[in-house]
């Protein structure tokens, strides 16, 4: 950190970009988003350039920041390039395509040395042959990019099934992945200075609904955390990361980690340490894209976190959170992102806080009966 | 809190505002603020209305806002009459007019039950006859209004240096202070919404360094935050608070609290609030000032704040604090308001966290040699 004031450019104007600036701001660090979306959350605390991802200006704008990130992975290749030997762009393009690809992830986080699920690169109509069976008979098909939050994936148990689904999804180059049977998913984010120095956030444990995330858990303590650092740390070196990564990992029943998923950013899986009494997520992404220096963040004290999405109730009208439930229960932590409700969407989440797990528990289970 | 979109109007928009914005917008809550410095800190999160505080189109559109508080107390009085009326302004008019006044505040004081020091209103010459002798000797004179951090204050020891005091401060109206000796100061906000709710911030102990806050300390289970509890709930309940006020305090030898100030609104020692993984002082102010539900407001751990002041070295350059050893120090939290560097201003504050007191005192006492 220093005197001056850097100025970071952001790629993206959603809740995460809208985030992290609410995290740069104190470090004296100015931020400027480019996002085509005029009502885009980031816009209520950031310089926000209002245009495509691939305008000219506008990414003449980003050049002349100190460095530039990112909050999704999808950015068009032609916005990377033309940012290429101008401005630091942290990840770096190898690492995006990389991690906007399955397959291409997973065979570089199988060369990294880190296990994954089985799983086979379906790209024409005869990978299908045989397909499921090399995978355990049971498998979910995904496409290799585009998918999120559960979309652009069938669940298939025979090869009629897997076809059926590959049609549906367009027959578009997918993975298909073995079912695993685990004990529960977890999360962990790295983050790597352009220096090389490392640095690591906590492990939560993470709880979908619908193919989205639901439920996060920070408690202190946890056994399997020494492994999944120890994969993150690998894994990060071997991709040469500048910036910060967020590695989602099934544990099997013995303990064992396999990575599930890589995002090339903060994810909403380490929203909790906004609020645990550390650094947050965002801080040591900010401070790893600037070349500031690092350390671990992690909660001072168990945290968890709740997605508030948008749900639809039986007569079209917005089911939205018990508010006044959720004000009067000790603990919790607001963060509303600004964004109208559609069903389905992402609006805000919660964070929840206590001095021990056992009141931490007895305040989620509340709070989940508060958030629909 | 509710799933609109509440918008407050700010009155000021340097660094005390800047933080307000920041914890107002995960709240959902909109943030506008009128302020003629160009470059004021909240205009990086803030709508900004570049414009004088009596600017009608700039008090119009706080007048469209759901509620207008302020984070300095010399507002100008036709700004206040402007939105008389229109929409809520709190803290309201009758409490900042007495605030803002050192002899109204020290006389509303002591109506509502509070101690104050020994004090005699200087408004003509023949006021300063006995009045020394009457406060105990010794004395500070203060300017009645528009003084703050030291300024407009000069210590007095004899009648001479008394008038001789007087006429440098430009024989404005005044308040003669008796000195007191105190064991230390100490301060506590409360927030009282426009149900007549009442809650409170932590207690801290404040440390100043040539009339500036150097140092704010919160410790767990300080034996007298229960009486500086019910002198400011007192207050506040008197004076009808509809807002956050903080009082600073003085605690004589044997435990006695003296107010010695009011602010309306946050303030400088309640800093540490926003890193001691509770709710900070700020979302205090905001959800005081929209009516939204309070609770008190408290670290879950201990926590400190330094601030960082602009130090002018011998040879007139900037002496910084050691950025490299602040970021290294485990435990800091940086906020710098993007102000630019001017001796004697306050360019930011470094809160500083740990998990028990001893480690904290240790991290403090590292932290303030970094910091000149």
């Amino acid at each position: 950190m220093s005197a001056d004031s850097p100025h970071l450019g952001i790629l993206g104007g959603g809740q995460l970009a809208q985030m992290l600036a609410l995290a740069a701001l104190p470090l004296g660090v100015r931020v400027t988003v480019l996002e085509p979306d005029a009502q885009a959350p980031a816009r209520l605390c950031a310089t926000h350039l209002h245009a495509p991802y691939t305008d000219a200006a506008g990414l003449d704008a980003l050049a002349a920041c100190d460095a530039v990130t990112l909050e999704f992975e999808n950015v068009p290749v032609e916005a990377l390039t033309a940012l290429e030997g101008r401005v630091p762009v942290r990840p770096g393009r190898g690492l995006l395509e990389r991690s906007k690809h399955r397959a291409r992830e997973k065979e570089a986080l199988r060369a990294a040395g880190a296990q994954t699920a089985p799983f086979m690169v379906i790209e024409t109509g005869t990978d299908l042959d045989g397909a499921l069976e090399r995978v355990g008979g049971q498998g979910i098909l995904k496409t290799s990019e585009l998918g999120y939050d559960g979309k652009g994936q069938a669940r298939v148990s025979d090869t009629a099934g897997l076809r059926v689904a590959w049609d549906e999804l367009g027959r578009v180059p997918c993975v298909l992945e073995g079912l695993v049977q685990f004990r529960r998913e977890v999360s962990l984010a790295v983050a790597r200075g352009p220096d090389g120095a490392l640095a690591f956030g906590p492990l939560t444990q993470n709880v979908h609904r619908d193919g989205i995330l639901r439920t996060s858990l920070f408690l202190e303590g946890d056994p399997h955390e020494a492994q999944a650092r120890e994969i993150a740390g690998r894994v990060a070196q071997a991709w040469a990361l500048e910036g910060l990564m967020t590695l989602e990992f099934f544990q099997l029943p013995g303990g064992e980690l396999l990575v599930n998923e890589v995002a090339p950013r903060v994810h909403n899986s380490g929203h909790l340490t906004q609020d645990g009494g550390g650094v947050s997520q965002f801080e040591a992404q900010v401070r790893a894209v600037l070349g500031l220096p690092l350390a671990d963040w992690r909660p001072l004290h168990p945290c968890a976190m709740v997605n508030i999405i948008g749900i639809e109730g039986p007569d079209g009208q917005n089911l939205g959170p018990d508010w006044a439930g959720i004000d009067a229960l000790p603990g919790t932590r607001l963060h509303l992102y600004h964004k109208a409700w559609r069903a389905g969407r992402k609006l805000g989440h919660v964070n929840l806080v206590a001095a021990d797990e056992a009141t931490l528990r007895e305040r989620l289970a509340i709070l989940e009966e508060f958030i629909p």
